[in-house]
């Protein structure tokens, strides 16, 4: 439709469009901000123009501010909308209004402040006539209040209506008498209550008496109402004040909870209701009890009718509380859900409100709230006694509640606050309670701003399960509540920081204790275990002497050993909750709490540190190997070279290359920091695990098995211990997996590097010899089939033609075997011998003096390099009839104790090694300690800061940094040991 | 204190303490749950002890269900608390109870349902007279409704009272006469609204009209006070009507905004409130104006004025916005400031709610609330007038306020949506708005369930940048309303999906302009760039005709340079936005909407999508690349060997050794994937800075630049384009650290693997010959200074040393210089004798026939390799006069264009290149592809998942399968080239 057509249609209903349409332009849609309370008192507000307007003559403005009235002395003669007109009554002292204010009147005696008739008390004003007809003068009615009319004037002092059933009951007309109780508007026989009452308030925390205008209009009355009337809302009204009062109990017995127990005494003979012994009938049920250790039979003895259930068909996961409600009057307002935020001060979506109420989701919310907000949602308090809703009972009577003990921390009993305590058996148990309360505070009247308000700033409502149940019977809850006293100064700018919470609790102790026996067992057995080691240490390094080394070696063992207890033990702790926790059908276990979470902490960071500790001491040890290239390539010819110095040409045998060497020291190089699995490639499919899918999500404390969450819902507090769990679950899970991917695909079909190292060895013609002790360590033999290495493409070509068709002998060092990888124990004599061709070179690091300051080094280097070469090559050769040694298998105990039980005494003994064990002093030959020191790690830096991320990130620097540290250093020590330029290890 | 004293003590106050201990033990605290309504009709429900209790005799449940009250017919003898005491009155039809139910009284004329008497219409019961004593018989006393008395019943029916103005103005009695109107009780002088009103609503989206009882009762007595009487209440009452009405106008002029016009019309003489044209005095202000174009007037004419500011001392991002609240009865209730949720209708923490009223953040809420709590929550519907409060105006009489349009879209104009369109022209801009509207669906009577319910499912407030503003200016925001009809069936179960959101808009047009023409001008260089690198290519491969494979080559050059033209273009767009909109102070600039995003996003992904081509293109180049390593090392002697089949001893020349080469290839492999930077440090760190420090944050669509946010607070949307803006940033500041450190620090000082590369091909005598395209290639000058390198270790070590003391010559392939490494553009001879000598190599590859069968592969190989090993010394040698070369260095215009000027017609040509290009054909000389590749992963992976850390993981496992593709098949090309074997390169 087009623009056009639409504005004559529009002009239709708005005459004069053309009119105003040049007026429009440059309008500006802004008006002048007024309230009510800005006009004057002969303006009003107009509720349409939202602005102050002019009354009109002898007008003033009305009580709300937004009409007009006339003053006093005038009557309205017309009204029309917004505009009335006023008339002044005739003059003269007895010249009233009438009330209507539509007429003038005589008054018989006297005029009230705003102009209208005014009569003594018990009277009536009579304006009218029955009919309706006004009278020239108005009459004072005394109203009869003797038997049978019983009558006084009403509220508004026009009628004469019966007067108060206490008047009544008690005296028999509407005025009390001389010997009757005449309190708040009532008349009262008798009795025995004190005849004062205490009706100021004294605030503990502020140390402040408050002279409450409530409690000294009502609490008389309240109490005499509720004794000599059984009146129930008065009763009610009775027991809230001493809610209101912290159900305190003091030795004076006229305050509220005074008067409360006074009346409890004197109703005795009325009996108990819902037969629950401390429910008087007909007055409000605010005490558990009075017995020592009550508390802690109503609260661990008997369980809740109904289990809960995490998961199945018979998912049961709510808790079901409901209150019945109170206003501070005493009325019975509602039976109301608890749920939908009525004990959560903190606003917050329904949904996050709601989880509150979810078994076994440990929620708290805490906020800061502006204290006129709370007075304009809470002017005066609501007091709830809450039940649990525990379902159908066997009997099919209808649903069961069962009241929730409350525990006011606040209560004092003769002055002391006995639920401050840990102590269940001094507990006092209550019941009712009130969230905000503004009304007990005030001081002069009941409208006026209180000077103290009372908040439950925290409230907590706690489970505690039943020891070793299978069916998550739990006990019944307790609710503690904490108030806080607020002296009001400025209501604007003063805040209030309140907090809910829910928490679940099971007695911890047995785990504890079990966890106890488990460190000392695996301890003890790691004793043992580091004794062994050290045992084959001492015989490893040929020394039999106990030494302070041997101690500390012992500890270092010790330190390895008893970190992989902590982390077996921590480990087992956190699959167990994890498992047990978030897969249980039936709620058998409930989390510890934050506080219980403080020893398994302890047990993370100690298994971090030892293994730290073993990991540098490995790292150290395989930094300081022995390893010497024993090159079997010969001379095959004779080559012509100018000899240095001479200058004469000379026959010499043709060196034999040093590249074969360089080469296989160049790969020993790289294989340094080679791992079982792929680091990196771990680090970040922990994350990917963890943050992606949402493994993380497990550790939230709720019974949510869920990995994906949506933003909007509550995400409880973390449990360290889950995350611990979670977190080294994953990592071992893909550290297997990785491992077994490479160790049966990887390695199988696309490259295993360890054993390209030992083939290229056999293919260079040279033999590798390591200590890793002084007296043990790995051979491996790397002698060519061929006899020759050093050669040109065609022959090497050949050479592997050759053997690839099995055309050649086998590789082994005993003849017909394939057995090219040895673990070594050598005899102390061999290991002098080799310690004295390398002592030149170490004579080289020590003191100047020493040094024969004519020997270049480069040459003693290369002679001992071209010795040591002839030396071992000769003792492989069973050459040295002094230095020999046997070849043989290790026992399986062996292998299993790591160590050797044959001593090397006469013979060194070779070790057949089919499993590369020589890669014990690469990272590749650790990779257990790796793996869980990298765990442990990544652990750590995530319990400290809860980032997943963070500890990824720094877990794949901290791996990066050692990897570097490994490398450098490693080709340091291999330089220095192999005597191969380091320029060649690239 | 011990528990025992206490226990004494306490049982001063519960007198019965042993009584009762022994009760205590195994003793239940539940009840069964009873409510008010479960009791029967003889019970009530004692609000003591929260159970129905049996009425006494003759006694029925009251009204409340928590007192009984007397039967009919009985009246009270006694009352005592909640018992009372009941007496039947005498019998007979005449024979009622008095009201007060305390005495028994003859009625004179019936009796009513209660028992109690009834008087005629217009009489008033009398049960006492004046002085309070009761009457034998109660008297119907009719009301006196002339003049001067004008009274009728009150509302209670016992008193004659002033019968209400209208009566008295337009009939000057109590009863309206024939010719006056008398509606909804009250009476009216005769005048020119319609008749008859129509009461019944329909809603257009249930097509189902509803009888509303509020319409009926009240829309015809307030068009009609309104109108006559100017009662502004009725006035404000019929306005609301229209609203619930949706404002819509019909040529029905009976409806509610039919009867609003009508009023409209006749009160033109009042003219206008608050000099606004459309705001009638004592009508309330629904509508804009009538005129075509009048919504853009009034939203794009004139700022707000106080602009916007982000930051610094002036900050104000404050939005205050303001409404008069009204009942549905027309009474003004208060100003209400808006914030904490009055137009939210979802719970939510103050915190969240109150970020709503940020400028410029971007706010969504959105949830499913459930019917009933709608229900409880809005029994009636507010009404708002919503100001925006724009501070103190230049004169100081006040804050003003600056009327806020709303755009109903459910405003039907003659049957037509007319502001559900884009074009804002005919839009008509209305005010006054409500949230739930439960009351005018309601059928039958006016506290039944609701028929219909009406809800503003969409409330969006936005505002409008004004264009090229430096201080913040905004036009008036704009609220959008969309409300929804709900069919009630099931208040428990029905529910009600609302949203609230606000949007900050600006003219975005300029900013795609300037885009489009980046991309025209960047577009079209890029095609001369691209035609260069083509005619460089067709040089270098040494083809002058003009192909396919030329047009697609061209095409792989384009997607390379265009790739980068839309990186740079949506690189600079994001950091534009991330530099202008989060540091700006003043606001000059707002963020682009999720939907004017689009384009961005398909620039990115053309940038990846060309990335990749670019990326792929360039492996699969360097995959292919010739290569061959010139072994420089001669015979220096004869061995003794056998030959193989004579079994004769030989003197032969000495082998020169292969495993230099095998070193040098080894290298070579290694070096294959190094970069300038470490690719999974990059993505660590940039996840580290991103994730852990925090950067993520400044994504988010807020006007804040915090790096930290509380995870309390309220998180706004992403912005993709600032997400892609701090990663791409992130990203290459990261990447461009890492090549500084890298280049300045790590290779000069620990280790540069190029130059590594270099320094060993010198020292093992080895050159390399790299063929990257036909006739270009690169060129690494091995030959040893020393003449051999093919020696023993001694030796190895004396040349290192000479070398290192500068004894011997210098390493340059011409004599006294240094340069070892050039690119050469060699002849096309050259490069046919190349081929030749490799051809027998390529025909073992082809069909079988062809081969040779006597001939062995191996044999061949190694041929091949000892002849071109051969050609090419001779060649570097100058040996060959037609294939001889020159050296020279480079133009810098050459090394800018990256092509050669000269064509090497006669001679190959030898350029210096001190700068390593031939890492162009690895990883290393690729950088700048690379990371900005990587980026471009990161970021199409972070814009589709919103997930840095998914993008972390993948981008490491795109390098990581990258890496390996590369690794093996150029492993595989190298093996295949230098025809080492693969079994050396590990």
């Amino acid at each position: 439709m087009a623009t056009g057509t639409l504005s004559v249609l529009f002009c239709r209903f708005f005459l004069f469009c053309l009119l105003k349409s040049s007026i429009y332009k440059g309008q500006r849609f802004s008006i002048l901000f007024q309230q009510p309370s800005d006009c004057g008192v002969d303006k009003f507000f107009d509720t349409s123009s939202l602005s102050c307007v002019k009354c009109g003559p002898n007008q003033i403005r009305g009580k709300s501010g937004t009409i007009c009235v006339c003053q006093t002395g005038f009557r309205v003669v017309s009204s029309n909308g917004p505009a009335i007109t006023c008339q002044q009554c005739p003059a003269g002292a007895k010249s009233g209004v009438t009330r209507d204010g539509y007429g003038c009147i005589t008054c018989p005696s006297g005029l009230s402040e705003d102009g209208t008739c005014q009569c003594p008390a018990g009277s009536v004003l009579v304006e009218r006539a029955l009919n309706g007809s006004l009278l020239e003068e108005a009459v004072c009615q005394p109203c009869n209040s003797t038997e049978p009319a019983y009558t006084a004037p009403d509220s508004a002092g026009i009628r004469c209506a019966r007067c108060h059933d206490s008047f009544i009951n008690t005296s028999l007309s509407c005025t009390c008498g001389a010997t009757q109780v005449s309190v708040g508007g009532l008349c009262f026989p008798p009795n025995n209550l004190p005849t004062s009452v205490a009706s100021n308030i004294i605030y503990n925390q502020l140390a402040l008496p408050v002279q409450s205008v409530w409690f000294s209009r009502y609490l008389h009355s309240s109490a005499l109402s509720c004794l000599v009337f059984s009146n129930l809302t008065a009763c009610q009204a009775l027991g809230n004040m001493c809610v209101m009062n912290m159900h305190s109990l003091s030795s004076t017995n006229n305050d509220a909870c005074g008067l409360y127990n006074n009346v409890f005494r004197a109703t005795a003979a009325l009996g108990a209701a819902q037969s629950i012994s401390y429910w008087r009938v007909n007055l409000p049920w605010l005490f558990y009890g009075d017995q020592p250790g009550l508390a802690s039979r109503a609260l661990r003895t008997e369980a809740l009718p109904a289990g809960f259930t995490f998961k199945g068909a018979q998912k049961n996961t709510n808790i079901n509380f409901i209150a019945a409600v109170y206003n501070a009057r005493g009325d019975f307002l509602k039976w109301e859900t608890i749920g939908k935020g009525n004990l959560q001060l903190c606003p917050d979506s329904a949904r996050r409100l709601g989880a509150a109420y979810t078994f076994g989701m440990s929620y708290k919310q805490s906020c800061i709230l502006s204290l006129s907000e709370m007075l304009t949602a809470f002017p005066e308090p609501l007091f709830y006694d809450i039940f649990m809703d525990v379902g159908q009972g066997s009997s099919n009577r209808g649903r069961n509640l069962l009241s929730v003990p409350v525990q006011n921390l606040n209560l004092q009993f003769n002055e002391q606050f006995v639920n401050q305590g840990s102590n269940m058996n001094n507990w006092f148990l209550t019941r009712r309670i009130f969230l905000v309360d503004a009304l007990s505070g005030r001081e002069g009247s009941l409208t006026s701003l209180p000077k103290v308000i009372r908040v439950a700033t925290s409230i907590k409502i706690s489970f505690q399960l039943v020891p070793s149940t299978l069916k998550g019977e739990v006990y019944p809850p307790l609710i503690s509540v904490s108030y806080s006293d607020i002296l009001v100064s400025n209501v604007n700018t003063q805040t209030v920081p309140v907090s809910f919470s829910m928490e679940y609790e099971m007695d911890q102790s047995e785990a504890l204790v079990k966890t106890d026996i488990a460190v000392g067992v695996l301890g003890g057995i790691s004793v043992l275990y580091a004794l062994l080691k050290t045992a084959s240490w001492k015989r490893r390094i040929a020394s039999p002497i106990i030494d302070l080394t041997t101690v500390l070696k012992f500890l270092l063992f010790y330190a390895g050993d008893l970190a992989n207890v902590f982390f077996i033990i921590t480990m087992g702790t956190g699959i167990y909750w994890l498992i047990f926790y978030k897969a249980q059908q039936f709620v058998s276990v409930l989390l510890p709490l934050p506080k219980q979470e403080e020893k398994f902490i302890t047990y993370v960071a100690c298994a971090f540190a030892l293994k730290a500790i073993q990991f540098l001491h490995k790292l150290v040890h395989q930094l300081s190997v022995d390893i010497f290239l024993i090159d079997w390539e010969r001379p095959r010819g004779k080559s012509t070279r100018t000899l240095e110095g001479t200058g004469d040409p000379k026959n010499m045998p043709s060196p034999v290359s040093i590249w074969r060497t360089y080469f296989v020291a160049n790969e020993w190089n790289e294989i340094q920091t080679i791992r079982k699995i792929n680091p990196t490639f771990q680090v970040a499919a922990v994350l990917f695990f963890l943050e992606v899918v949402g493994f993380a999500n497990l550790a939230l404390r709720d019974p949510s098995s869920d990995l994906n969450r949506e933003p909007e819902a509550y995400y409880p507090p973390w449990s360290l211990i889950l995350r611990y769990g979670v977190a080294t679950t994953v990592w071992l899970v893909i550290g297997f997996l990785q491992m077994i991917f490479f160790t049966v695909f990887y390695e199988r079909f696309v490259e295993d590097k360890i054993r390209q190292f030992v083939d290229l060895c056999s293919i260079s013609n040279i033999s590798v010899l390591l200590f890793s002790h002084r007296c043990f360590g790995y051979y491996i033999h790397g002698r060519s089939v061929h006899g020759h290495a050093d050669t040109n493409m065609e022959e090497m070509n050949i050479n592997l033609r050759r053997e690839g068709e099995n055309l050649c002998g086998q590789r082994g060092l005993l003849p017909n075997t394939d057995t090219q990888t040895f673990q070594v124990a050598i005899t102390n004599r061999l290991r002098q011998q080799y310690d004295r061709i390398l002592e030149p070179l170490s004579r080289r690091n020590g003191p100047m003096r020493l040094v024969d300051a004519s020997a270049n080094p480069f040459d003693q280097s290369v002679k001992a390099y071209h010795t040591m070469n002839r030396f071992l090559g000769s003792v492989i050769d069973h050459a040295h009839r002094e230095l020999d040694y046997i070849v043989k298998d290790k026992l399986i105990l062996e292998r299993l104790a790591g160590m050797e039980f044959m001593e090397p005494n006469d013979k060194s003994i070779f070790y057949n090694d089919e499993s590369h064990s020589f890669s014990d002093v690469l990272y590749y030959g650790n990779e257990a300690t790796l793996l869980i020191f990298d765990t442990l790690f990544f652990c750590i830096v995530d319990l400290s800061s809860q980032s997943f991320i963070l500890a990824a990130v720094l877990t794949y620097m901290q791996q990066l940094i050692f990897q570097l540290i490994r490398n450098i250093f490693g080709r340091r020590n291999l330089a220095t040991k192999t005597l191969v330029d380091k320029r060649f290890l690239i």
